[in-house]
């Protein structure tokens, strides 16, 4: 049975490879899709035949009329992750004749559903998605799952289980090293400047934060933990905040390398010398952080593995679509620390 | 006529907004899709009824099924011009009840025309797109312009006139202002790192640079000057060949801002001192460019205006179905000279 569910999945891409069209127009040709040319389908029947091709929909089930695409819906495209992530991806698909549509919710639920919804009528291969920092209800994928489109979560996934495969990154660890690194380098009072607690990705990393802070016994200020978005404009005001006050930070760890960027440009402004009266650790190794100067310690989070797994573990799916949906374990990806100048 | 369809268009949005739904979900409700549940089809029919919503078939001619949403074909979303002008266009659209399907060429023809036929195929209402650098033939566009889908190119745009819109930068006056302002400066031995010749782009940001030094009469070099892909490694292997000659240049025009960078790197490297020895204008304004140390004088493009009057065109052309595709002159978005530390 997997043997010849493998003879049907390369005979499509050996017809496409032979005629130099791509899965997905055979795909359509073979369905008598009004979209292909007359000329086309004859050719593509004519070359199923001769390299005996054989439909088989008992073993294709569901999933008979596959699009050769996969849906992505990011939160933003414009971050050097995500954007990273997405091109490994596409590579990776490529490879295996599938094309990605890429969707930006731009941090929006309502944008979120709505796009669910669309790719969903796109019919879809399958969907991956990294969701928005103030998605609690999940409930817009269950559609995909229900209907036997497997879908991926990753970096940004949800907070509990829907039966989807999970990707991540291993958030509370990197936390935990930055913080850990601070606090080696000589830092004792230390600020945290993180994202809405809605999100899996700062709960983890604040929770890093905060045991690598007690197995040093040093005391948690709580006044000096920012959730909010963010973006540069809130990190300049958690510096106000923080340099207003009488005791002021020594060391910062921020959930994103904008806001220690904001938090660099603003230490520099009021006259701090980074790193010999404050230290500053961002995060995600964004290209931004190694040209600043001085050049920003951060945690580099493997985009590029992010995009490969996800690749390995779909193709993995949709080469044997009988396959129930099984539950994996969520998959970790490790991080590492990046030690630069401003500690 | 016209007053008519306004209503119709009107209406949609009122159901959708009535109903907290999608202009999407109510044009699938209204056209009894199997994808939108029965109660769905019911509230969407009553509320309607209710609003005096009637159908205008004769009006909404060919494209009676709307899927409010919109293919964008864009070559890298990494590069921070594409991400602004598609996070424009995106929230511009949304205020109209459209979504946006985004798709990554990575520079490849192949890929830009698998993705064009899987947009047609998804029956997107309108298509934007920035082509790769070396699209010369761009009849895989015909199918859509044929089947009255409105086209929008900007930014990488045909070399040759297809009847669509175009929204281009003033790549001419962006080269020519940034070589005068290298001569301006003092510069008399500048070397041009640029693109490919089948892109638009770099023709013409060549022929300002070209312009300008005539214009100057400043003897141009021709082994000066280099088209090929704007990658950091091209440039630095640019750098190394500029450098070991006798005579070497004391200003460089790159037509990207990664190249920019890539060329001041290496400058540092082997002991110049930017800008006293060697002066250099990047293009596009990357946020790199103005953290880095000294920070780089680049050529701003207005990503957001792209974007803006993409939009503009594109509602105004959805709103009036029956109009024959007109062609317009290309629209031009004006440029700006960011002075900075590197001149």
């Amino acid at each position: 049975m997997a043997n010849e569910k493998k003879v049907q999945q390369n005979t499509i891409l050996d017809i496409a490879e032979a005629l130099k069209l791509s899965p997905a127009t055979i795909s359509r040709a073979l369905n008598n899709h009004p979209h292909v040319k007359e000329k086309t389908k004859s050719d593509v029947l004519k070359m199923a035949a001769q390299l005996g091709y054989r439909r088989n929909n008992m073993a294709s089930g569901l999933r008979s009329n596959k699009t050769y695409t996969v849906g992505l819906i990011v939160p933003r495209i414009s971050m050097f992750f995500h954007a990273e992530v997405i091109t490994t991806i596409q590579n990776g698909l490529h490879k295996y004749g599938y094309n990605l549509i890429i969707c930006q919710s731009n941090d929006s639920v309502t944008m979120e559903k709505e796009l669910t919804e669309i790719l969903f009528s796109s019919r879809v291969d399958a969907l991956i998605a990294a969701c928005t920092l103030f998605t609690t209800d999940f409930s817009h994928f269950d559609k995909l799952l229900e209907n036997g489109t497997p879908v991926y979560f990753y970096d940004r996934v949800p907070l509990h289980d829907l039966g989807a495969t999970i990707i991540k990154g291993d958030d509370f660890r990197g936390g935990y090293m930055a913080t850990s690194h601070l606090i080696e380098t000589g830092c004792r009072k230390i600020a945290h400047i993180s994202g809405p607690l809605t999100s899996n990705l700062y709960q983890n990393r604040s929770s890093g934060f905060i045991k690598a802070m007690e197995q040093h016994q040093i005391p948690v200020n709580e006044d000096w933990i920012f959730h909010q978005e963010l973006t540069q404009n809130n990190a300049r005001e958690a510096m106000r905040k923080l340099f207003e006050g009488d005791i002021v930070p020594d060391g910062i760890f921020t959930d994103n390398d904008s806001s220690a960027i904001a938090a660099l440009e603003y230490a520099k402004e009021i006259g701090l010398n980074v790193p010999v009266d404050l230290k500053i650790v961002g995060y995600s190794n964004d290209p931004r952080t190694s040209i600043i100067n001085p050049s920003i310690t951060t945690v580099e989070q493997f985009p590029a593995d992010f995009g490969k797994k996800i690749v390995e573990v779909l193709i993995d799916s949709l080469k044997n679509p009988n396959h129930e949906i099984t539950k994996t374990a969520p998959i970790i990806i490790p991080i590492q620390l990046i030690r630069r100048m401003s500690t």
